[in-house]
């Protein structure tokens, strides 16, 4: 199944070309802070999951070009983050961003904003008139279904919701600015860009061995698989929940193979992950929106 | 005003030794998923706060000490934390931790998880069996009352909706176990304990002149004040929304200044932060969280 959110969060269900408005079986969806639908539904899936399909066969397709994909959960409580999950990254990004060379092994998870958190139709949004270089990271999304703490990996695809296209977008650290932290730099609104929409767990009995590209205007920039990943899926959330308690409709971004690169306003980026979609957007230039800082 | 959560998610004004139970007028106070019913009641003070005070006038006082305080929020979507903000502090806590010694002015924050969030009943729950070092910071936390996105300093005080006290706990690193994540180390469940309530913002003018005092078994360990705070409550809000979309209920821990040091299971930790109130919180160790990495 493939849920989406779209039109200001409505939720929809999409099956090839066409989505299917499911938002009367989901309490609460709307644009009315804080936006919990997704996880709430996440959370009560077992429950409600009749209910969405009962929707789903009363609601007329429409076209998905006709619509605006928004975030498939437009606010988790957690966007954990894996630091440095992708041998071939570690030496692209310099040593400032990888002290030791540790990786995610070693080092853990971070967290990014869950304001940052964006879908297809927001774009991606970069300060207005900043002179700092901004790059795209394609990453595997996993969004977690259940509480989930302390879980060994030999259970850990259990608690896993689906899964989804992400794209980690990052400020670099530049000579003379200061060591400004990882989370800051990767938590501006819209840089976590996700869809186009949560494929659900049973459609991908491995997440292990899912193709991951990335183009930027037509280029390929980015070209790996999961099974290139140090610390796979049932790692990362063996360490993650090691730690905390995963929230249902947490999101797992899983780190970003080489090949990252800068975007500037005006570009496209496309990533495609196998068995998921694709997930097109735009990069903008930020309206009004110019910090003194960056 | 000051306003609590206690006895699993109900919510009430203290006023001296007396709490009122105010839940009837919080709409979704409860404990079910997701508790975002103290963030919602911020972002919807203005409309609210009437309902509130006509409850605290049908309510019946009863004595603070038969009641459980909670966390005053008990799921903030996040917490944003300083990373460095006391001069004094900066030499103990190592080079591996604080790289280049800069500090919050260069390099902004990062996020604690939500989950980690306590309240003064749930005690700092440590993992059993543990043989590393887990060090109490004594710190003030801010709440946003409202969206805070690119505001000046000048303006950053009208966005804060009161303030607590906050022991930001921290697993130290050890040489040999790798260059953890900040954020994993500080992100255990209960790491974030908050309390004994909210003081509204009505009530502290100037969040820069209050004393910060920690003891672990009635001995003094930190003593400081939040004029010696390198970047200061509006320059935090400032940093941090030039970033990210601070929201309603969110949470900033503004840093901790020099004394931090270890606790173990069985200390009883306690904090004061002037015209706010008394934190004390006792040292546990998990009864079956025991995870093999740490």
């Amino acid at each position: 199944m493939k849920i989406a959110t779209f039109n200001n969060h409505r939720v929809g269900l999409v099956e090839g070309d066409l989505i299917y408005d499911v938002t009367q079986a989901v309490p609460d969806a709307g644009p009315a802070f804080p936006q919990v639908y997704m996880s709430r539904l996440i959370d009560q899936w077992p429950e409600r999951r009749d209910d969405i399909l009962a929707a789903r066969q009363r609601a007329q397709g429409v076209s998905l070009e006709t619509v605006t994909l928004n975030a498939p959960n437009p606010a988790p409580f957690h966007v954990v983050a894996a630091p440095v999950n992708y041998r071939k990254h570690i030496g692209e990004i310099g040593a400032r961003s990888v002290s030791g060379n540790s990786s995610a092994i070693e080092r853990g998870f971070f967290l990014k904003a869950s304001s940052s958190v964006s879908g297809p139709g927001d774009g991606i949004v970069l300060p207005k008139g900043s002179t700092r270089r901004f790059d795209h990271e394609s990453e595997l999304a996993v969004i977690i279904g259940r509480r989930a703490k302390n879980i060994p990996r030999e259970q850990a695809l259990d608690y896993v919701f689906g899964y989804s296209c992400l794209i980690d977008m990052t400020m670099r650290m530049e000579p003379g600015v200061g060591d400004e932290e990882r989370v800051a730099r990767k938590s501006f609104d819209t840089f976590t860009s996700m869809g186009p929409y949560i494929v659900t767990a049973d459609e991908i009995p491995d997440p292990g061995v899912l193709g991951n590209r990335l183009w930027v205007n037509d280029q390929l920039r980015q070209d790996s698989n999961t099974s290139a990943l140090i610390l796979d899926v049932p790692g990362l959330i063996e360490w993650a929940s090691s730690v905390m308690t995963l929230q249902p409709g947490d999101v797992i971004a899983t780190g970003t193979p080489e090949g990252v690169g800068p975007v500037v306003p005006g570009d496209r980026v496309r990533m495609t992950i196998e068995k998921i979609g694709t997930l097109t957007v735009d990069v903008k230039e930020a309206v009004d929106f110019a910090p003194k800082r960056f």
